[in-house]
């Protein structure tokens, strides 16, 4: 199993690649969840996750006859970034399959690293089968994205950081996908520190750690989705699920909602992109999804930030939705003059400013008379939310919330 | 005039505050520019932005009696938290009057470090008019967003650090609003080392600096209209001007669908939310507004980070159709079966990633026997939008592009 000393090996590894960027510290946090918060930010980290701490280690761990040869790995995401700036570096030849259908942005940043992609199989499982075929054709070495231990070991370097930057951490919170970045931190810390937790999280439709610690044996979920797609996996690796039964105290979930409003805090109120596996583990702490003490020194590790921002843009509107300060609503007017003006002046009153008004008079759904109506509001939390929309049906408008 | 010496004093009482961060580099900025690019990100800074060093500094400075009597400011934007933090933290009471339609969150934030908020007058000037009335009437201590030589020095201490953090910077880059900032990052880099260049960036709808310093006076205009509202300031200040006269190379001006394209840039691979003017100064890097060297080492003061989120999803999508990664088209098809999907093989082929389609057989704009189709769309960069709009054409169809 991994060793504290597998992790001090990879340091050494993994410091030439790897930026060590200090814990911030933000009062928004403590506030919110009374919490001594502070935040390791691995979405500034090279390719923008930790995955190169994993794939450096990994690769700086291969025989010179293993260097010749290349490396290879199937991934549609950060690791896929990951090995492809680590292999290149060090001068050695990295194919990468990904799936047809990856994201464009996603295929161009792992080019654009050095590495040849290999676009291949309609999802995950087919373009890790097609790796495995170029691992045996080529007789390259194939790097797993968790279950190996120079990956595990190189990712348990944030363990190493955080204990020094922060002697005084009581909890770190730990987002789990197959578990190769909770198993290097969680043998780091329980080997230095063990009265120090080490809470893991997942998204509640991918929670398949929970399950398998429940019944004991690693479960394969059928299916998993959810907005936090760095961690939407299907299972544990075999050597990642005896590390977490073992050295992990706790394990819990969050919605998608509670995820897209912990990315909205981190970008307003902390200034920081992260993606939804990196906003898994504050939602953990600002949703009291594990229990804590006034002034608890807690350290969630941000796992990653890239995020397309087509899909950032949603995830904000679900967040302003969340937290009551978007709100869109559907009602109906008589159609004539006057009656758009006297439901303004009900918004006006209660100072819900309008993003946007789609006025339809041709929609099937209403009388030839009427008129319907779409709005789209910016509000100041939830109390402001309820007694608007109190105000608005007391004044006789029947009124559906759409989101 | 301000001078070195005054900087070296704010430097201890900033301290308390304001946040020394790390310049970040990011190799994007070099593999875009050529240059060596460090980024000052004052908008990790408390409050948000670098208003906490000045207000701070000014109010460290007051006598007991000033601290007694409060102070007073108005403002709608940093200036306003800045004040509010920097006086209640040693108990100095704070006034600050914003104008009446100011949005809620500036009111709330504002309200959350301690200050009195006055709600009063249509605009920022009628709003200083009633602090200003304010100040005789409770003999309180009007605190100048920019105009004020112990607010100048608490910026100065931003050029200290980059100096410190960078002794191989060779230009610094400052955006301009009323130009207390760029005064004291000016001041402290001409007396510590005269070579390094430092050149201020206003957003072309608000540049009052340059018509200033072409004239040899202050130019007042008449109205701003930029994304950069931080910046958005009709004149410099009477002590600013003096200053940035002497001691800035260069006043140049960016757009704002360039700011767009910074923000975007910082948000994407820096994982960094910036507001408009945070963006500024990157702008002018990436788009080659003054002169620099491969490799010359420039550090862009990233001012702040208060931006709405309704807004930020707007310079988004603004930022996304700057760099060819978002089309909007309209087109017109024959109302049959079929029409559609003809359509969407061309999208297939190109590889031209749908988010939207609108279709609408109501509209007045067209034949009875026509349909009209918006179609919204994710791009890979400038030349897949024109070959697939070459394509689509030669096909046969018109097309509209809406943004």
């Amino acid at each position: 199993m991994l060793e504290l000393s597998d992790i001090l090996d990879a340091r050494e590894r993994v410091r030439e690649t790897a930026r060590h960027t200090p814990l911030e510290y933000s009062h928004t946090y403590s506030k919110l969840t009374g919490a001594d918060v502070r935040l390791k930010l691995e979405n500034f980290q090279r390719t923008g996750a930790f995955k190169i701490r994993g794939a450096t280690n990994r690769i700086a761990t291969l025989s010179d006859a293993e260097k010749d040869a290349g490396v290879v790995t199937a991934s549609a995401g950060n690791h896929a970034q990951g090995v492809a700036l680590a292999a290149t570096r060090v001068g050695v030849d990295a194919k990468i399959v990904m799936p047809k259908h990856a994201p464009n942005s996603k295929v161009e940043a792992t080019q654009s690293y050095g590495a040849e992609v290999v676009l291949d199989g309609a999802d995950y499982d087919e373009a890790a089968d097609r790796a495995h075929e170029i691992e045996r054709e080529d007789n390259r070495t194939y790097v797993h994205a968790f279950d190996d231990e120079y990956v595990m070991a190189g990712q348990g370097t944030i363990g190493l950081e955080i204990l020094e930057d922060c002697p005084e951490v009581e909890t770190v919170v730990v987002p789990i996908g197959g578990g190769g970045l909770i198993s290097g931190i969680a043998t780091a810390i329980k080997e230095l520190q063990p009265d120090v937790r080490v809470i893991g999280v997942q998204a509640e439709g991918a929670s398949s750690a929970a399950a398998s610690l429940d019944k004991g044996e690693r479960v394969s979920l059928g299916g998993v989705e959810t907005i936090a797609d760095g961690i939407a996996t299907r299972s544990l690796g075999e050597r990642t699920f005896e590390i977490i039964r073992e050295r992990v105290d706790e394990v819990v979930t969050v919605s998608d909602p509670e995820i897209a409003v912990a990315l909205v805090y981190l970008l307003e109120r902390s200034k920081t992109l992260v993606e939804g596996a990196g906003a898994v583990p504050l939602a953990a702490v600002l949703f009291e999804k594990f229990d804590f003490e006034a002034d608890e020194t807690i350290v969630p590790a941000l796992c990653g930030g890239n995020i397309d921002l087509n899909t950032l843009t949603n995830v904000i509107v679900r967040g302003l939705v969340e937290t009551g300060r978007y709100l869109k609503i559907r009602t109906v007017l008589k159609d004539q003059p006057g009656a758009l003006e006297d439901l303004l002046e009900i918004f006006t009153v209660h100072q819900a400013n309008i993003y946007a008004i789609h006025h339809d008079r041709t929609s099937r759904e209403v009388e030839m008379s009427d008129t319907e109506v779409e709005i789209e509001l910016e509000m100041r939390g939830p109390e402001h939310v309820d007694t608007f929309l109190a105000d608005l049906r007391s004044a006789g408008y029947e009124v559906d919330v759409l989101v």
